[in-house]
């Protein structure tokens, strides 16, 4: 329990928001895979705050500095650890913080949980910062799916309101996610892309924020992944993706709305592509009975709008003992889905290779 | 990995529908719980099949035969384990499907994943009726955490269209889960109870099947309770969540509503309630940063609609390598849904007693 | 923590001496190993009591009821669950030892480690009887382990002060494991077991006890299996191994004659067989760094004399506060050593077979 | 598995011998401990290699640099990181062993194991160095220990055939173990220092090495700590104690000694001194059924001779497939049990705290 995720896989994400460092340690990583520095800090910046005006004004090069497990460009089969520094720190701004817990936020949990004796400057060890380690532990886990024909991506599905195109569940390509890493915003529709961009200035305008949907695919997978009962597919990846800060829902292919149909229309009927067997739909998110089934897994996680918010709030002053009106100060994202895609497909990378290093052992070439 | 769950207490079940039948194990459980037995067998006929008409004519009585871990009329520390037997099994049924796998079930995942050996016959190890052990294990937790103070119950949310009203999320009295439980049909609002039923008529008369939610509350929990990062509450409630057969989305609080909020809105301002600090709404289901901050946990889950129905479908036929009709036979619930509100509430019974029993450990009187 | 054990599979072992039964789970088990049953009672027979005068007169069939995951005479991947009575059971022979706890067993730490409510009775869950699982799951694991080339066997290396021929370390051949399996006693050499004999029927004039070595080897393991620092093999199997009742050491390859060696005596010399990698020594045990290296595994486990003696002991009377005499009643094996042999090797199959899915996964290539 | 050992703690370890760094993230480390540089850096010396003519001349300040989970100089509950730099590496000593791997080393098995990637030089992560963050960890839970008063310590209980006087085990005075960290060899009987000495001197002078024991005790230890059957409190320190490289036995109390004594002499009986149970003698260790009984814990882990050796040896060359003439360059330890007592010490602490978080959780009554 704690900070580490993982069976065949152990991540370890340590760090506070404001202390001497953050960063990860995966152990149990496959030997061999080579390690591509471009796409891991190209990840990196997908996530790194300051790029826009959607996002904090705090600007961090969260260079991942790696410490063990790269030997001679690959991955050496040994621990791999990274540390990030923390750079542009300005704690000062956190200190009222300790006495009026924001809501939304972990400060009171984190107070109780702690004993009071946890660093709460910025978040401390509940800080979305510390998503960065959890982005580099999924770049390199995409690495080393991707020489097994895995691909993972994703698209901000919604934002407020605002509703992307589904994927196509049934075949989401290669060349899309491709797309989609590489643009500022990864939305399909453009107009919907413009539409959330207003939802998220007028939140901005308003002094307040707005939260989100990621979807996010997987394809490529091999049928046959994972257990039934008590470790299925989709209990290994809702376990991590609730590991995300702000993820309040995970839902797989049809999710919550697979509730109202009717068993004819849930039913993903088979039928055979070549030598493959398909199903005409996807309501089940390429799982059945805990494991894969070959058709592209489909998750979706709502995201929380940033707590974080400037606009004046009344919560409880604990010395006081009294609400009172609570005014947060430092630089907050209006809406951290923009960034949140990365991270969320960081998470099911993460479980992904934890699930096909458990199918397929660390010792087949 | 497999058919086991959890980290202080761990839970392990066994058994294939038709086989020589079904159990649990139940390790690190507390010692001195008094066995109520009469609690215990009603919470295995709530879930137990062939009741009513909503639900298949396969009549079992589920009685948990206890082997051990129950001494003298308490827990006695030792692994608890039971044993329920398979009485009511009509294996030949089910023949036809071997080379037919039937949609929205885990025949053809199944397969795969055990190179063709696994019993097939009525669902095998991934049959529905493995949640009846869950139940035991989750009706001997309820007694655990009665004992601290903490109850867990729920009622049907949505059968297909049809909402229930929802739980007052800032309090949930014991007495209405107490009400809940005794009820034929857990539902708070009986027009929706009515409605339900209809729908759930309309859904067997067209040999057919439908959905729904189950809605969650845990009351009474401390706070400061569970771990940020890579085990949050909420990561370790869901996992054994979609260990459950057919649930396809788990949320917390707000849920997947919460993405369309704004900030101002979602954010749970906190106020003092004597001497506790409560927040005046819950659209954090109970949980910050990942650990409890003392509000009911909410928690939903989307159960999809029975996928064995009795109207033809197409699907297709691995030997003849066709898509060919396919009639399911047997004997099938319309909607499980009316029998899931037990089992979900038992998965979270065992995964709060998992985080209570790590926060207090088992030294403590 | 508790009475479960591995990573890819699981063992859980559950019941109390003299309760309803006891048993185990084994989940993760590969699919479509041939259930060989007569192979499952020949290895439950050599742990069985009341074989000969050397052990207690307490008889029992120990028949393994298995519940689930065998189908169609194969195991069929889900768990194996297998539950054994308890026949012949004298709960009134125990009643005294509530109060006077017998020195060397567990009666008093049980006692505080359970608030007092575990089932005292003949040791409860702390039983030797609890090793009948043990030696079932070790027995499946040994038919999977088989059918890789892996083979699992042991003699007894010592009894009182006598001691066998020890295994010649750089070639065990299976000719001689299998020799030992059906032996009365596995012993090497003739006339260390008549001497050995002797130390037994000496101890039980005396209505006394005397302890013992199991050396135990397995061979035809692949090089390269295993993990360095923290999960090492020697880890793996210890941390089994001292799982079984009155194990007090665990030794590896020289074990702990090589803290007496020079490094030029205790370095084992490559050299190369054919095309394998094999040493002329195996002061290492098999294992370097944690992990094998293809030459036999070879592992020593010193097992306690039973504590249970019939002869009178003084120790302390918790109600009367004195230390007064106690007077075992019941049946005692003078020497449990010489039916030790097949627990410790099927807690070593359990083990290596853990290691094996680790390495290989449970998906064909 | 691999480098993360614990349940309620969970130590990850990372780095190679030659690589950016080593350190270990703790996590679940209890929040509020005070943090004692001074103590951590004595401890981190005594292992610390270059300090006499008895240890290799490699000299590294190996000063932990603490990233996280220490805040305002207590722990802050959030993972511990530490970073050790590596400063003097001299890499181009190690490149002949990449073709001709040292016997008793991990060069084959760490190049099977990892398919030819993984860091070679000076060990990588196989190196002994990386029991520097194993200390750091240990030195961290040794004052979470002192708190609970609960103390660690341990002598060198032998080199070569030179035994030092063994703890007195059923009274081991906190003063002795004090006494014991402050001396440059962990020594009781200054007349087996001084031939241990000489034994390690004859060893250089023959440029070779020798081995030696541990004992290590516990002391303040709770009764009633741990669990039975297959998660004992002696699998737990063993599976951490053969982490440590070079162990190949450990045992407990008695030990192996026990095989060849009668029952009624290992028994501990029992008797009461003011409130406290206590045993007379102290063959178990203080462990009974896997659980402590409050007596010392008494352990002792056998390390082999360092298998860097000057002297040349013969063994087998990978490319030209023959044995042939091995010399070792670079700097070793003649005898690295004189610096093995404050490791072996750490791994100790590190799983005593593990089971006494498990059984006292990490919430406050």
């Amino acid at each position: 329990m704690g900070s580490v995720w993982g069976n065949a896989i152990k991540l370890s994400i340590f760090g506070e928001s404001h202390g001497g460092g953050i960063g990860c340690v995966l152990d149990g990583f496959p030997a061999g895979v080579p390690y591509d520095e471009a796409f891991i800090l190209a990840e990196m910046d997908r996530r790194a705050p300051g790029k826009n005006r959607q996002s904090t004004a705090r600007r961090e090069k969260d260079l991942p500095k790696v410490l063990s497990g790269v030997f001679e460009g690959k991955t050496s089969g040994a621990p791999i650890s990274c540390v990030i520094e923390n750079t542009d720190t300005r704690s000062k701004d956190y200190r009222n913080l300790i006495e009026q817990p924001r809501p939304g936020h972990a400060d009171y949990t984190g107070r109780v949980r702690y004993q009071g004796c946890n660093d709460y400057r910025g978040g401390g060890h509940f800080s979305g910062r510390l998503t960065a380690p959890l982005v580099f532990a999924g770049a390199m886990c995409k690495l080393f799916l991707r020489s097994k024909g895995i691909e993972v991506g994703s698209h901000i599905s919604a934002i407020g309101q605002i509703m992307d195109t589904p994927f196509d569940d049934v075949h989401v390509p290669t060349e899309l996610l491709a797309k989609l890493r590489t643009q500022a915003y990864p939305v399909i529709n453009p107009r919907a892309e413009e539409a959330m961009l207003v939802q998220i200035d007028q939140a901005r305008e308003a002094q307040d924020s707005v939260g989100g949907i990621i979807e996010c695919a997987v394809t490529g997978m091999p049928v046959g992944i994972g257990s039934p009962m008590l470790s299925p597919v989709e209990g290994r990846l809702s376990s991590i993706l609730f590991s995300v800060p702000a993820v309040k829902g995970v839902e797989f292919g049809a999710g919550f709305s697979i509730a109202a149909m009717r068993g004819s229309e849930a039913n993903d009927c088979m039928y055979l592509d070549g030598d493959t067997v398909k199903t005409e739909t996807n309501n089940n998110g390429g799982i059945l009975g805990g494991i894969t089934n070959g058709m592209p897994i489909i998750v979706r996680a709502a995201i929380k709008p940033t707590p974080s918010i400037s606009r004046e709030q009344r919560t409880l002053h604990l010395i006081d003992q009294q609400v009172e009106p609570l005014v947060i100060k430092g630089r907050h994202d209006p809406c951290i889905v923009t960034r949140a895609a990365p991270v969320i497909e960081a998470a099911v990378a993460v479980a992904v290779t934890d699930l096909y290093l458990e199918a397929y052992g660390y010792a087949r070439s």
